[in-house]
């Protein structure tokens, strides 16, 4: 797979701080062609449930040849791994603490490496607390430059890689069972029920105490009422018409949630 | 008047989502040479208002052929339209809910079309929550890459485009009455009075009970004092030197205004 | 020295007003093969002191030639100067409030001129509170296209520029006494004693009534534990592992803080 020229940057690191700009100043240092968009900073400190949920949520819409470089990193500085993989359509740089966890459980997963090869470092000594800089903003560029992912490190087996506990969503005899996973600046509620269950169906949503139909858009209810409906992630999502479902609702993450269709 | 290469995106998304970043990665997927400049993000949810004000003041400040993506959108998956419109130095793309409102009724619109043909969209089954992604980033990349406007989709007639009522801003015997159209991150109260009524003349406004001399600029007061100037947006602009008149005098958005010329 | 065709911004103007975007327009409009990076836009309103430790951290990731804006500049409008510095491997922009104090101080600065020559201005009528958008961004983006620094305005003596008085760092028997210069988004505490004074050996902090053992990364503690260590910054830093030790260790802005070097 050719590199796009695109590098993507996804960190708990915020806006205040200039890591994220020497991040930036790195990858120019190795290659000033490139491109870098950011996804988010925004992911609550040290939440690698939140990094893989954004990550899963944007990954299709880039060119293919992308580089992610995901630094939610609580470990930096410990012997948690540097690591590297291939996917069909991109690639993906960051720490071996779960991160890529869903892309491994859905085999998308071609090829791992470990970035041991400090040529691709920024120096071969970094510091012990800000690798985003110091080795995966670098080693990033170097790969977004052409470089082949086998030259970062020794390859590594994918049964290796740490993997995160998923929340489970099961089928029932009536729809599925699944958690809130992620709630948005809008209030959207999103779970982690894929939305293909219900397309073309008459189905609502149980959660709490709440019975809530589904719809196919927000304006299909009257303003300020709730409906369920298969949002932009391609999840089922609950919401408010011109409201803030999370504070109306009073729903939270990891709110169990029901979808039932109604036969 | 050909594309300058640039789009901006002006939303309500926030930063904490991978919404503004999906956006991105689609316009490099439709073409990767073109170049995106975030106007701001924080347009607080779903408010048209504040969107149209950002969007006048950043405008005169782009090179002629830029292309304007603007998602403020409660009314998405509903029968609103999409439009782009064409004006002398750059484009607009967008909801039809009045977002563009003050270009409409200044004369500045040359065309304006539906955007129908869903070639140039991400794909011909959009999502019902997020046309930002799927229609307006690829639409917006389409006609910054040279795509005829009018290729986007029929024209359709200026005057049946969504308008918001204005906040009146009227001459009086003795200046204007208008009233708070924006506060800042720093607690400037921006006003929708012009700035030319009040050039080379002496002045001041008054505000609720307070009576506050108009001034070149900060400096003019001592440090702590409330004055009235002329702001980088053109418009009359509350102010407090070394302080936030927000905060300090209590005034808020929609506050009425009066600007006194002195004789 | 070359351009490297890259600028960057540092101010205190927030992500929520079009006051960045504009900036970049500009620059767009000078020259539209520059690319331009965000330091961080979230500096305190006015705080001085912060902008110039966020620059000199970001300072060195970036390539040779890099023009820096820096816009944290209450006294916009007034008589202070606005200013370009060349340093051995960048540019500065900004107003002449004591920015850039700490380059000054450390003889980094080769070149200093006064921006008088509105020809490199957006207008040679700027306005009188945003030099932002009409002076720094388009002489930075002159600067990065080539303009020779002298063509700006008249060299001016670097002894005259404005300096800010730098908190102290003084060597004791025992190590040294300094104070904490900042704060980052992860609560960790920087002060401004250097690294070097600590690097092989065995050491502590003491810090209010805590004393805090000095220790290589976050995980040579236990989960919850203070330490002391080498931050990113090249300073020594507080922190807890897996914490907030800003929150945790009730530290501040300007505690005095001492490295002890246990014999």
């Amino acid at each position: 797979m050719n590199p796009s020229g695109f590098l993507t940057l996804l960190t708990d690191f915020g806006w205040s701080d200039v890591y994220v700009g020497s991040m930036k100043g790195v990858i120019a240092q190795v290659n000033p062609a490139l491109q870098v968009i950011d996804l988010t900073h925004q992911i609550p400190p040290q939440n690698i449930a939140a990094a893989q949920f954004n990550l899963a949520s944007a990954y299709p819409y880039f060119p293919t040849g992308t580089v992610h470089v995901v630094v939610v990193d609580a470990g930096v500085g410990s012997s948690r791994r540097a690591i590297a993989l291939e996917l069909e359509a991109g690639f993906l740089v960051g720490p071996d603490n779960g991160l890529f966890t869903n892309f491994v459980q859905q085999g998308q997963v071609q090829r791992a490496v470990e970035l041991t090869n400090s040529q691709y470092w920024r120096s071969a000594s970094p510091s012990q607390t800000f690798h985003g800089r110091d080795i995966f903003a670098p080693v990033g560029a170097h790969l977004a430059s052409g470089v082949a992912i086998i030259a970062l490190g020794p390859e590594i087996d994918q049964a290796d890689l740490v993997q995160l506990m998923q929340p489970p969503c099961t089928l029932t005899k009536t729809g599925a069972s699944g958690s809130v996973q992620h709630i948005d600046r809008f209030g959207n509620v999103i779970t982690n029920i894929p939305g293909e269950l219900v397309q073309h169906k008459t189905w609502h949503v149980s959660v709490q105490h709440l019975t809530i139909p589904g719809q196919r858009t927000y304006s299909d209810v009257t303003q300020g009422s709730p409906l369920a409906l298969v949002g932009s992630h391609g999840r089922v999502e609950i919401a408010v018409n011109g409201g803030d479902a999370h504070f109306q609702l009073r729903l939270d993450w990891d709110s169990p949630v029901q979808v039932i269709v109604d036969s």
